[in-house]
């Protein structure tokens, strides 16, 4: 079976960023099979990248390696990093992005790259290409994660951006964690039944649980547990994130039996 | 050879959704050739998907299995359909996606997917990941449709949003269907001619015939035989629908033989 | 090895063109490997697909095939070309999208296709679809340069846009030839050195040099040697083009030594 290397980025469609990435993965990298998973995370955000990131390995075939290049601090002394984790292998840069990935993992193994098997000039403005894309067509090809440095403790790693919700009794106070191209609200309130129940607010507006988006009205609000088991709050066949005004980081309360009317 | 797995969606590509149906395609269906369509289908537009559809797989290899995905309904009680027309294999929601696919094909047969080969929960959000994409791959494994569910009726389907366009004498009197990328109005008046003819009025605009864009000057309307065949109005180095204000369902006339000047 | 055929086009992600263009190939060279390169260059813009091309195909196996379409003269007169340059092979209208990549190679081999090894009728509005990429096909399945059409000499190619710089005495004089994603200017001014030094003018604002984005506080202005080797104006966590209201053809000064302060 051919290997899978995983592409999410920043880099966009209408430059040629990219194609040099994929150009040194199929160089180094002979056979091996090119997944886009994402190339327009809104640029330099490494919390997006991070949200995005997570979504979207999760169903990835157990060896593929995921190359996350979103990656603000380029050229400076920030780490880069090697890392497997729920039978993935990761490289990206340690500015928080696989936090996510990284997070309630006790068995992953992160390294920090120091080394490449290959030598090469290295751009300090296109790490991606020179730096990061020689280290995942070499994980790719087999090699192992200590040949390219030294382990480093998840501890010390930087942290993600994203705040934990809390829980006041029954009531979940949390926020709006990343906005999707729906301009569906994804929260960090976990939602343990398959439908979530009682009434969510969020810019003082009281908003109906439900099971789907098209359980309320055209143009109407609804929450409902989302693809990866959080609540998210949507406008049927339109954008929560419009009509609420709601930016990432905008409060969001849960009630789910809301008291009853008197 | 490899099998093709064609994705069509409106998931965009900031995102993880499109990731995470390729995780899905790569592990239940390892070694398959994932093909990228179009991912930046306007949100929810079934009419937009099920135009562009048609005319991305038009070339694809007998066998290829079309996953297209852009599912307003998803988690209500639309059918998931499986089908088989063309040489080509299509998973799609029943919601008119594929009308234009399977209008005039005798041949097609479509099967209602009701039970996946793989157990898996299914969000009610997020069908094609859980439901649509596993029987996608389950296709491009060589599963027969009828494992997936019973046969149905083409007649029972949901149907195309698309307005037929009438012929009164030499006059065509049709819409416009599409708005493309670069602003060309793609009609449902059918040219059977390598060149149209005559002219053709839009908006109170009379627009020149010719056999492509840059028969005009460069700002000029032009109305060309676009390349499926259909009448397509385009501004030669412009957007055809900001210079004439025009929308999907735009009024258009073709008169292929004017009345000659007195 | 699989033989890969990389894409660049300015057909968007929106409707069905790229797909078609994937489905010839496909169908013409089975088991070749697709690679999409960028497919939102601005639309008919084949300077900044010029550039992107460059920059894109620079880590392509030898023997990787190019089919690059931005051709806003589809259906003219305009020459089709294959090249063989720099161990890839083109596929590309002769409208000066190949003169970055041609330029000073003096072994390169560029035929004019005028015949396709297999018959089919050609849209004059989609020659990306019919004979552009049957052409690439062909090359990618082995076939040589001269079987599509006679050899033409590289001086009777339609040249590229962008301008060289000039230098007097120490200082250089150029322009910004490319807009990146992120607002980055790059300029037609080569930078010898790992880091450039001095000074950088442009719209009377004078911008320091530096290794990388981060040297520069958030917001702020810096030159730096770009990822093929030219000088290009960022703004650290911005957008320079915003920040400097520039565009392609802006001019640049560059000043490597700076004048002592009196």
């Amino acid at each position: 079976m051919r290997r899978v290397i995983a592409l999410l980025t920043d880099f966009g469609t209408r430059d040629g960023y990219v194609g040099a990435v994929k150009g040194v993965l199929l160089s180094r990298a002979p056979g091996v099979s090119i997944v886009d998973l994402a190339h327009d995370i809104p640029r330099g955000d490494v919390e997006a990248a991070g949200f995005a990131l997570a979504q979207a390995v999760s169903e990835l075939p157990v060896g593929s390696v995921c190359l996350s290049v979103v990656d603000p601090g380029v050229g400076t002394g920030r780490r880069a990093l090697a890392a497997a984790s729920h039978g993935l292998l990761h490289v990206a840069p340690d500015n928080g992005l696989l936090a996510r990935i990284l997070d309630g993992d006790a068995h992953a193994r992160v390294h920090s790259i120091e080394r490449l098997p290959w030598q090469r000039e290295v751009s300090a403005v296109f790490e991606g290409r020179d730096f990061f894309a020689p280290a995942a067509a070499w994980l790719a090809c087999g090699g192992p994660l200590r040949t390219l440095g030294p382990p480093v403790a998840v501890a010390s790693l930087a942290p993600g951006a994203s705040p934990p919700s809390r829980r006041r009794g029954e009531v979940g106070y949390g926020a709006v964690v990343h906005i999707d191209r729906f301009g569906n609200l994804i929260t960090n309130l976990r939602v343990e039944s398959a439908v979530p129940t009682g009434i969510v607010e969020l810019a003082e507006e009281a908003i109906p649980t439900a099971r789907t988006y098209a359980d309320a009205a055209p143009g109407e609000l609804v929450a409902v547990r989302g693809s990866s088991g959080w609540l998210e709050i949507a406008c049927n066949r339109g954008s929560a994130a419009e009509v609420l005004g709601a930016r990432r980081g905008s409060v969001v309360t849960w009630r789910p039996h809301p008291p009853a009317p008197e």
